[in-house]
C-alpha cells in the first residue's frame, strides 16, 4: 500500500522512514485559527493549486467532499492529520505514491510533507525542499528577516522544518532501552514518541525520533543532528539484537518462528496482536532468523493491516469482520514469500 | 512410535484405543503382596516363559535388569504399570509392537493385555483371550467354581476382565459435558477418567472407559456394555464437535489453525501445550479443517511426545533440551504431512 516504502533502503533493517514536514503561511492572510472570510480561504487553496498542480504528478482533494474511509486510512498512513480530517474547508494535495503532500488549512496554511523508505534524510528533504520553491514561486509567504518563517505555533517558527526517522526497536523495547534512548535524543533537542502517537509503540515496537526546535538553527543542522543521532539508535539497536539473540538463544527463534506459525495459520488476528508477531518477524529477519522476506515487507505489513487502511482497501467491515480479513491479508504475504 | 496404533481405525475420529486386561494367578503360589520365597518367584516366571515364549513373537524382560528410561517409557505407553517398573523380581512379556503383553507379579501373577487401535472391542477380547488359552495351557489358575478367576484385590476377581477404551474427547471437554458422560456410564456400572491418571485429562483431552464390575457378569456382557458405553458417547462427542463448529464458526477455525502454525513453527514446547494443540489438530482434522493428516496419527504424535518416550528415543535429555527435541519432532510430522 504505501508504494514510496520500497525494498532495500538504507539502514531499512531498523528505519522505516524517514519523514520531512515544512509549516509555511501566506503574508497577507489571518492564520488558520483566525480565518474566517471565504475569498481568504481560497486564496489559500489557490495559491497551491495554481504552483503545485501544474504538475500533473499531484491531485487535489477538499476533504469536506472525501469519503469518510478514505480520510482516516490518510491520517493512519499520516498522510494527514485527524485535525485535518475533521476540517471541511482543508484540503490536500498529493501526488500518486503519497511520498510528496501538502495539507491545506491544518494549523498553518501549509504543511508541506514527503515520505521516503529507509534512513534517507538528503532525499527526503531534497524533495520537500523542491516542493517549498513551487509552492513560493506562486505565492507570497509569512517571513521575518529576524524569525524566519511564521507559524501559528511559535515552536515551528523559524525554519518551519520537522524532520523525523521512524524506527523498529524491538531488541530496546524489549530490553526496557527506551528511556536511554529518550534521555539520549534529548540532549541534542530531539524527541521520541510512539509512530502512533504517545504510548502506542508497545505492540509493534515502532518509534519516531523527531526535532523539538526549528529555530535558530539551519535546516543543515536539523538534518546533520536527525542524522546522527539515528545512527546512534541504530548501532545501540542492533547491539542490543545481537545480544538478545545470544543471551535467549532458541527462546528468541522461538519466539520468532511462532510469530511466523500464527501469521501464515490465523484465521482472524486484532490489531494489536498482528503488530507485536509481524514485529517479531522483523527482528528475526535481521538476525538471520526465518527468511525469504525483508524488513520493509513486514513494516508495509504493520501500516497496510491497520483499521482504517483495511477498509479503505475492503470497504466498511464490523471489528470481527475485520478481523478476519487482517488475518487473510496477512497469509496471502506470509504464505507467498516466507519459508517456514 | 506405538505401531498398534494403525490409521483408519474404527471410529478413529474419537476412538483412540481399546484396552483388554486380564488378572490371573496361580493356584497354589501365595499371591504377589505375601510371596516370598525364591523358587515361587521362579515358577510365577517359569509358568509364563514356558507357555508364552514358545512363540517366537515375544520377548521376556526382568525389571531388575531393565534400563529406567527404558521402563519410564513403557509405563508411559500403559505396557507396564508404574507400580511394575519399581518391583526388581516383576517382568514384562511383550510382543514386537506391544499390542500384547504380560505383567508378571504386578498385582496379580499375571496381567495379560492386548491393545488394539479404534473400537475395537472383539479384536482385543479375542487375542486377550488367545494369550489366556496359550497361558493356561501350561499351568493352573487359581480358580473358584463360584467366584471364578481368584485376584488380589476382590474388585477383580470373577473374570479378571478390565475392558477400556481411550477416547479423544475435545468437543464435551471444551462444553462442560464431562460431568454428564461421568453419570452416564455410571448407570451401567462403568467409569471415566483421565487417560494418564485421574485429573490428567486436561491437556489432550483423551478419557478412558472401563468397566468397574468383573464379577457376575459374563466376559460378553463387559464387551457388549462397554461397545454400547463407547458407541454413545462417541455420537454425544460427535454431535457436540458439529455444535461447536456451527456457534464458535470461524474462531474454532482460527483455533485449529493457530494450532498448525505454533506445532509447524514453534523450536521448543512443552508437553502439556503440545498435547493442547495436537488435540486441537485432531478436533479440526475430523471437522473437515486443516488436512492431510489422520486422528491416528496425531494420538500418535500424543504419545510419541510424552517425557520418557522422548527420553527412550533420544536419550537423557534435561527438560529445555526435551522440549527443543519434542518441537523438532513434531515439526517433522507436521511439516511432512500438514497441508496449510
Amino acid at each position: 500500500m504505501p508504494k514510496w516504502l520500497t525494498m532495500d533502503a538504507p539502514e531499512s533493517d531498523v528505519v522505516v522512514s524517514t519523514r520531512m514536514r515544512l509549516a509555511r503561511n501566506l503574508a497577507d492572510v489571518p492564520f488558520p485559527a483566525c480565518l474566517r472570510g471565504r475569498d481568504d480561504i481560497e486564496k489559500v487553496h489557490e495559491g497551491a493549486r495554481q504552483s503545485i498542480l501544474k504538475s500533473s504528478a499531484f491531485e487535489y482533494m477538499r476533504l469536506g467532499e472525501t469519503d469518510t474511509l478514505k480520510k482516516r486510512a490518510l491520517a493512519e498512513r499520516h498522510i494527514i492529520s485527524p485535525e485535518l480530517a475533521r476540517r471541511r474547508d482543508g484540503a490536500l494535495i498529493v501526488n500518486e505514491d503519497e511520498s510528496i503532500s501538502v495539507m491545506i488549512l491544518e494549523e498553518d496554511h501549509y504543511r508541506l510533507q514527503t515520505l521516503s523508505a529507509g534512513l534517507t534524510p538528503d532525499k527526503a528533504y531534497g524533495e520537500v525542499d523542491l516542493l517549498d520553491k513551487m509552492l513560493a514561486d506562486g505565492v507570497e509567504y509569512a517571513f521575518d528577516e529576524q524569525l524566519g518563517f511564521l507559524t501559528s505555533c511559535p515552536t515551528n517558527a523559524g525554519t518551519g522544518l520537522r524532520a523525523s526517522v521512524m524506527l523498529h526497536l524491538p531488541g530496546l523495547a524489549a530490553t526496557k532501552g527506551m528511556p536511554r534512548v529518550s534521555a539520549m535524543v534529548a540532549k541534542v533537542g530531539m524527541t521520541v514518541r510512539g509512530a502512533f502517537g504517545e504510548g502506542t509503540a508497545a505492540a509493534g515496537a515502532l518509534y519516531q525520533i523527531s526535532n523539538q526546535v526549528t529555530l535558530g538553527v539551519s535546516e543543515q543542522e536539523i538534518l546533520d543532528r536527525l542524522t546522527t543521532t539515528a545512527k546512534t539508535v541504530i548501532e545501540f539497536e542492533r547491539g542490543t539484537r545481537t545480544e538478545l539473540a545470544k543471551s535467549l538463544g532458541v527462546a528468541l527463534e522461538d519466539r520468532v518462528w511462532r510469530a511466523v506459525g500464527l501469521l501464515k495459520n490465523a484465521r482472524r488476528m486484532g490489531g494489536a496482536e498482528a503488530q507485536r508477531l509481524i514485529s517479531d518477524v522483523a527482528l528475526g529477519l535481521s538476525l538471520g532468523i526465518a527468511g525469504g522476506l525483508s524488513s520493509s515487507e513486514m513494516y508495509k505489513l504493520m501500516m497496510d493491516t491497520r483499521p482504517a487502511i483495511i477498509a479503505e482497501m475492503h470497504g466498511k467491515l464490523s471489528p470481527s469482520q475485520r478481523d478476519v480479513k487482517r488475518a487473510e491479508m496477512i497469509r496471502d504475504v506470509l504464505t507467498q514469500r516466507c519459508t517456514g
